[in-house]
This record gives structure tokens, sequence and C-alpha cells, in this order.
């Protein structure tokens, strides 16, 4: 049986944060004297009243949480979220379609980035903020999961964290989570801190620094300026934000080690090396050709290679150019970063580099195996043999993805757009990036999309950012069994 | 070691047969007053001299053959079959550029069909003929494929044959493998006479339908005139065709079967009933969608939807119409098609419907050991477990599928193609299909691409037919150890 107060009890506290930050953006109305004070204040009711509720009736509940709740927690948490998040957008009249603020609200808390706005700046102040806090709102929620959700799916960030945990096959929530969630949360109020401090240091006013560190460290992308970065001609605050992106595509808890510093378990780090190694290898292939086909300038062209490269990577989506202005090729090259991704354990999103190297990792031991039929040649991960389940685990969690892309991006293409900017929109929203390729680039909006298509792509921003099984085992016949 | 002598004495073989099949376009010369017997009898004289030479000098060679000699075998005849396959083209001034005859030979011998011919009707008959003797015989060798080395990398169709065989770890030459292949072989000849005379009956010429039946039965889709099937504005053909096209695409195995009466066993296949499956469900798919945009009869549209859906996912690639004329939207259904394939077993080429099925039936099984983490949860295959052992051998083999098509589509786009057409040429010389989409559709042809491209697909070509890991497996350092 699914302990349902105690779900209940969990959603009705999630609730109750989220109208706490609702109230949060009341002070930003009163300072740009926006008179959003009682629209605000009616959204936090919303959110407040039935969270205060739940909390209260379930007092009772049995404090014994079985794995399996959490998945259901983890879904309906997520859409209960965005549900209640869209309302100040539709009732300070900001985003007056619910569709619209739906999308909007999705693409916030799943740290993807993706619009359905034409003019950013538009929106008030205080709705401004509001679409950076529920970005970094949703990197700290991944955080969690990437903690007490990811492992028992068979990969996350724990293990590499903490040697002594049983890795995958970790059964209960692991005692020492909450303990380690907040160690790692304040690695990510450390970084945003400094982030804002570097981008004040570098002339970008208060309000806005706050913003994009909040949507940085999230790797969300949401900026406050319809040109993105771009907005900035500042080569200063442009790798400033470059450098945060790569620290929030990084594991944290290989932060954690850094912070300590413990280097060495960073460098040895199979996952990091490769994230670094595409990074570097991608941003100067990016930059040479930027340089024989767009800039004049050898600085010029290594920075927007760079900043594109680690923004797409790290599924931030902050732009400093319009990249599909770039040759075709390039589009490419970001299609496939696209689905790539960062880190496991960081707030990135997309398939991410350890699963990408694990599969690979797999098919050169296979060639080996077929050489040397009688010998055992386990496939490995920082020197330790990756268990068989993991393994399948990944290739399950690929099948899934790939799946989803192609349904993605026949549905995308059943409404129309071209092949290019439907495989961009689908790799955008599924790997939680931001702007596409296409029609859906940096200059592009998801306004475009007709509602249905809206919705499409509001749940497969959703499936990416749970890692697919979260909400795909909900669907399966068995759960909902015994 | 590597026991060179048989190895060469096996490739002389391969060179007395090929000089032998050049002989017999002679007679075909002399019938249409070509003027060409000279030049043929020169070609022949070139791979029967050799090959001879490679028979008389290796008389003393070791008959016995490890099974890593078997994979340069058959990589190295495969390229040498093309090398000087294309003299023919080269020396009757048919296809005077030696990367154009290589391309096209290479196209032939892999069954793929992709042409850089603009005008195929240009050519002598004698040529044309030599074009579907090349498919014809790139069937058969996939035939002793599938029985001989296909099983030895993991998958293949023996073990659907012969149940007492142990299956993908067989480690030595099947004993029974000869007469195994002399059984499929008669199947095929028998299909091949059968259609011959399907389609006269038809009152399509000889020629013609000796032609056509020889590549349909390789699933290779030669065809002696510009517009493929389309020349032919007869219903009947077109049927006849498809069905043939479909057998084509059917492993041979479960053909043995049902010639032996033994139907049980075909429709307990589980590969065979996905592969009819997808081929009922995406003609109707798509025969809807043509009737309610292209063609006005109902009989029109599904004819033209099932030709082209078991034409390309049988890899054949006939064409009766110029299908990226359709909305484009059809074009990415035939994408997906052309990267599925066929049936093991069969002279199809690309991913095979047994490999999909396993993948994502491994990931449905995934995601019940997720909801039941301590449940033992094989993957079944026909009622029966599949090893461990084969699961990471298909996983392995899709990742440098997807690997090899993701490398080619950033070739074909750095070469200054488009995103759709990159895709569809990737997918149309990987799979063995023939046509693309985009510039690559049935009414374009390869000669737009550059010489180093043509030698690029070319390469795709092989690798693609000879299922990765015969070529790969060459490339791995341990092959050529010890």
């Amino acid at each position: 049986m699914l302990n349902f107060k105690l779900i209940i009890r969990f959603l009705g506290f999630l609730l109750l944060i989220e109208g706490f930050f609702i109230l949060i953006c009341i002070p930003i109305s009163l300072i740009y004297k926006e008179g959003l004070c009682l629209s605000l204040g009616m959204s936090s009711l919303f959110s407040i009243l039935p969270g205060g509720l739940a909390i209260l009736f379930t007092r009772n509940a049995d404090k014994n949480l079985p794995t399996r709740d959490g998945f259901l927690i983890v879904t309906m948490g997520w859409i209960l979220f965005s549900l209640v998040g869209s309302l100040p957008f539709v009732l300070t009249g900001a985003i007056p379609s619910y569709t619209n603020a739906f999308f909007e609200t999705v693409s916030g808390f799943t740290t993807t980035g993706a619009t359905i706005l034409d003019d950013i700046e538009a929106l008030p102040h205080s709705m401004l903020f509001w679409r950076s806090i529920i970005q970094w709102l949703g990197g700290m929620g991944i955080i969690v999961m990437s903690l007490a959700i990811f492992p028992l799916l068979g990969i996350g960030g724990i293990q590499l964290f903490d040697a002594e945990s049983p890795g995958p096959s970790v059964d209960k929530l692991h005692p020492r989570i909450k303990e380690t969630a907040q160690r790692l949360w304040i690695i990510y109020i450390i970084f945003t801190i400094a982030q804002i401090l570097f981008l004040l240091a570098g002339r970008m006013n208060l309000f806005d620094s706050i913003c994009h560190s909040f949507t940085t460290m999230a790797t969300g992308g949401y900026s406050t300026k319809q040109l993105s970065i771009a907005y900035w001609d500042s080569p200063y605050i442009h790798y400033v934000i470059t450098f945060f992106m790569f620290l929030a595509g990084v594991n944290f808890t290989l932060s954690y080690f850094a912070l300590h510093l413990n280097f060495k378990k960073v460098i040895q780090n199979e996952e990091f090396r490769l994230y670094l190694g595409l990074i570097v290898g991608f941003s100067i292939l990016v930059g040479i050709i930027l340089y024989f086909t767009q800039y004049h300038s050898l600085e010029e062209s290594f920075r927007h290679a760079i900043f594109q490269v680690v923004s797409i990577m790290t599924t931030t989506g902050f732009v400093t150019t319009d990249y599909v202005q770039w040759i075709p090729f390039l589009s490419l090259i970001l299609l496939i970063l696209m689905f790539i991704g960062g880190s496991a354990g960081s707030t990135a999103g997309a398939i991410k580099v350890v699963r990408v190297l694990l599969f690979f990792k797999n098919s050169i031991m296979e060639l080996k195996r077929l050489v040397h039929p009688s010998a055992i040649l386990p496939v490995k991960f920082n020197k330790t043999a990756v268990p068989q389940e993991m393994l399948n685990n990944i290739f399950a969690f690929l099948s899934f993805y790939l799946l989803a892309t192609i349904i993605g991006v026949i549905v995308m293409s059943a409404m129309g757009f071209d092949l290019s900017s439907s495989c961009g929109a689908v790799a955008t929203t599924l790997g939680n990036v931001g702007p596409g390729i296409g029609v859906f680039g940096p200059a592009g909006s998801f306004s475009q999309v007709s509602a249905f298509g809206k919705w499409f792509l509001s749940f497969l921003m959703i499936i990416g950012r749970l890692e697919l099984f979260t909400v795909l085992i909900l669907l399966s016949p068995g759960f909902w069994r015994k």
C-alpha cells in the first residue's frame, strides 16, 4: 500500500515552501512600484492554504516512507509545484494564458529555460524575479533528487560521494541523505553568492546579478533580458558566467571535495575528465570554425565558442549570440551537446556524461570480448568494475531517451515543424537546455507552438528532468499492484 | 598467428567466382550488340588471373581456420570484391571515374542500391546486368555471413534454425554451415525464379524481370530504369515486387520452415511478428496520410504506402514514386524505418528488428526490476531467456551504430549538406537501403557528393553490411596481437 497520508504531507510542505517564496516577490514588486502585491498575495494564499491544511490533517501519518512512494512524491511534487507556480504569472496578468504560464513554470522548475515570451523585458521585475527563483528552487530540488531518488533508479551522485554506500541497489532512503543534502545546498548557496559578487564587480546591477546567478547555478538559463547574456557586451561577464555554468555542470560532491582541497579525487574522476575534455575539445573546434567563418578576433571567436559550448552542454541555455546565425554545421554540433548534458549529481540535465561514457566503454569492452571470447572483461569506472545491473539500467535509460526523442520529433514534425527545428525542440526540452536550433533558436520562442504542443513539451521537460524512470515507473502496472 | 595462406586461398576463390560472373555479361553484350566483349574479357582476366594464381600457390595451406581469420576474410573479401568488381564499369567506359565505379560497386555488393548515376538507362545492358548480378551475389554472401560469421559476433540466424547449436558463443565454424547455406541458397534461388516468372506474367520483359528479381531478393534495389519501379504503371507489378521484398526481409530460415509447411514456427517467431506488425502499422499510417494529402484513390494511396514502407524497411530501396515530394512528415517516418531494417538472417541491412525488439524489451524489464528490486526478471525472446552477453552485444552494436550515424552526419554536414539530407545519406548507406531523404531522395543521386564523400559513404556501406563488429574488430589492437 502506498502511504498516501505521508505523500500528501510531503506535498503540503512543498506548497508551503512555494507560497513562502511567492511572498518574497512582494518586496520586489514594492521596490519597483508595480502594484502587484495583491495578486502576489493571492497566489501565495493559493499555495500556503492548501499546503497548510494538508499538513494539518496528516499529523498522524505513518513516518515510514517506502521507496515506491518516493517516485510518486517527486513526480507529483514537480507537477504540483508547476501547476501552482503558474498562478503568479496568470494572476498578475504577466502571462494571461494558463497554458503559457504552465509551460513557463515547468520550464523554470525543470531548470530548462525555454520560454514562450517574445519580449522578456516587458515583464514586471517581480515576475522576472519569480522566474529566476523557480529555477533556483528547481536546482535545489535536483540536488535532493540526486541524493534520494536517482540512486534508487540505478545511477546518481551519492555513490561517488559516499564510498561506503552500497551503490545503486540502495533500497531505503539513506540515513545521511539529509546531512549530505545540507552540505551540497551550502555549496550551491556559496557558489550563488560568489557569482553575484563577481557579476556585481563587472557592473551588472544587483537585480540582474541575483537573477542570473540563481539561474546559472540551476543550469536554468532564464535571463532578465530578451537578448540573454548578449545584452552585456562585456567579456568579463561572459567569462564569469562561463565559469559558473561550468561549475554548475560538475557533480556537486566533486565540488565539495574541491572546496576541501581534495583535488586528487576530482582529477581522478573519469566523468569529470570526460566532461572537461568534451568542453575543451568542442570549444576549440567551434572556436576555430568561428574564427574562419564569423568573427575576426581570436579572443571573440573562442569566447563565444566556449560560452555557447558550456551553456549548451551544461544544459543552461544562456547565449552571448544567436548561434543559429552561425554556419549550419555548428547547429548540429550544439544539437549533439544538447543530448550529452552535464555530469550526474549536478543540476544539469540531458543524458549525462557518465552514461555516455559507460555506454561507449561497454562497446569497447564488447570488441575486446569478441577478440578474447573466454576472458572476463568487466566495464570499469573510476577503477571499479561496474555492476551489470547498472549497465542494463543505463541501456534502458538510453532506450527510453531515444524513444522519447523519436516520438517527440514525430509529434513536432506532425505539427509542421521542419526536421532540424523538431530535433532542436525535443533535445532542448527533454534535456532541459532552453533554446533549440532552427526556428527554436535563441531568437525564436516557443510561443509559436500550439497549446497541445506546449503541454506535450512540458511533459518532455518533466520526464527529462526526473530522469525518465521516476515518471515511467508510475506508468508501469506493477507499480500500482499489491 | 593468422593463417594468411588460407586467407589468400579464400580470397583467390572469391576472385575466381567474380571473374566467372563477369564472363556471364559477355553474352548479354553480344545479344545487345554493345561491342564490350574485349573490355569485359579484360576485366574478367584481372579477376581470374590473380585469383587462379592465389589458389595455385596456396595448395599446401593448413585447412584449419581460426574464428579470427573469418573476420579478416569477410572484410577483405567484400573490399576486394568491390575493388575488382569496379573494373567492368571503368574498362567499358560506362562509369569512367574509378571513385564513382567503386561507390557503385560497393553499393551493389553491400546490397545498398545507392547510385552515382544520373541517367541509369544510358548504361549498356551488360552493365545493367552486372549491377544486378553484384547485388544478387552480395545477397548470397550475406546468407553465408549470417550462418558463419554473425553468430560468432553474438547474433545471427543460425540459432533460430538450429535449436541444438549453442547460439552466440559458437567458437568454431559450424560443421553443418555448408549444408545449411546450400539449403538457404536454394530458397534464395527458388524465390528469384518465382519472382522472374511473376514479373514476366505482368508483361515486364525478360531482361528487366531477371535484373529486378536479382536485386529484390538481395534487398538491393538497383533498377534498370531511372524512375525505378515507377517506370511501370502497373499495380500488379508493384504488388508482386512488394511481396518479394517482404519475403527477402524475412529470416530465410523461417522461409525454409514455411516451405516445409511448418507455419507454427513462423507465426510464433517474435521477430517475424514485430516485422509484420511494423509493416502493417506503418503502411496504414502512411496510406491514410497519403489518402488525405496526395492521392485520390484509396487503392493508390495504400499501394504506394505499402510499397515504400516495405522497400525502405527491408532496405531494398525501390520506389514507385518520389516520396520526398510527399509531406515532409513522411520523410521522417521513412527515415526511422531506414534505421530499423528487416529481420536478422535475411538479406536486409540496418539495425534489424530483433535488436530493436530486445533493446526495448530490456527497457520494459528494467522498469519492472525497479518496481520489484529483488525479483529476477530475464529478458525473453521466443519464450527463452536471452543471455546477458547477447544483450550486452546488442547494446554495443547499437552504440557503434549510433556513433557511426553521428560521425556520418557530422561529416556530411561539414560538406555542406543540410541536416535532413545528411541524416538520410548516412541512414541509407549505413543501413544499406539505397535512396535517402532530402537531396538524396529517389530523384537525386550521390553524384553530387565529393570524391572524399563517396569513399566515406562506401566505408559506411561496408561497415553497415558487415554488422560493424566484423570490421571494427580488425581495428582493435588485441586482434593483431599474440
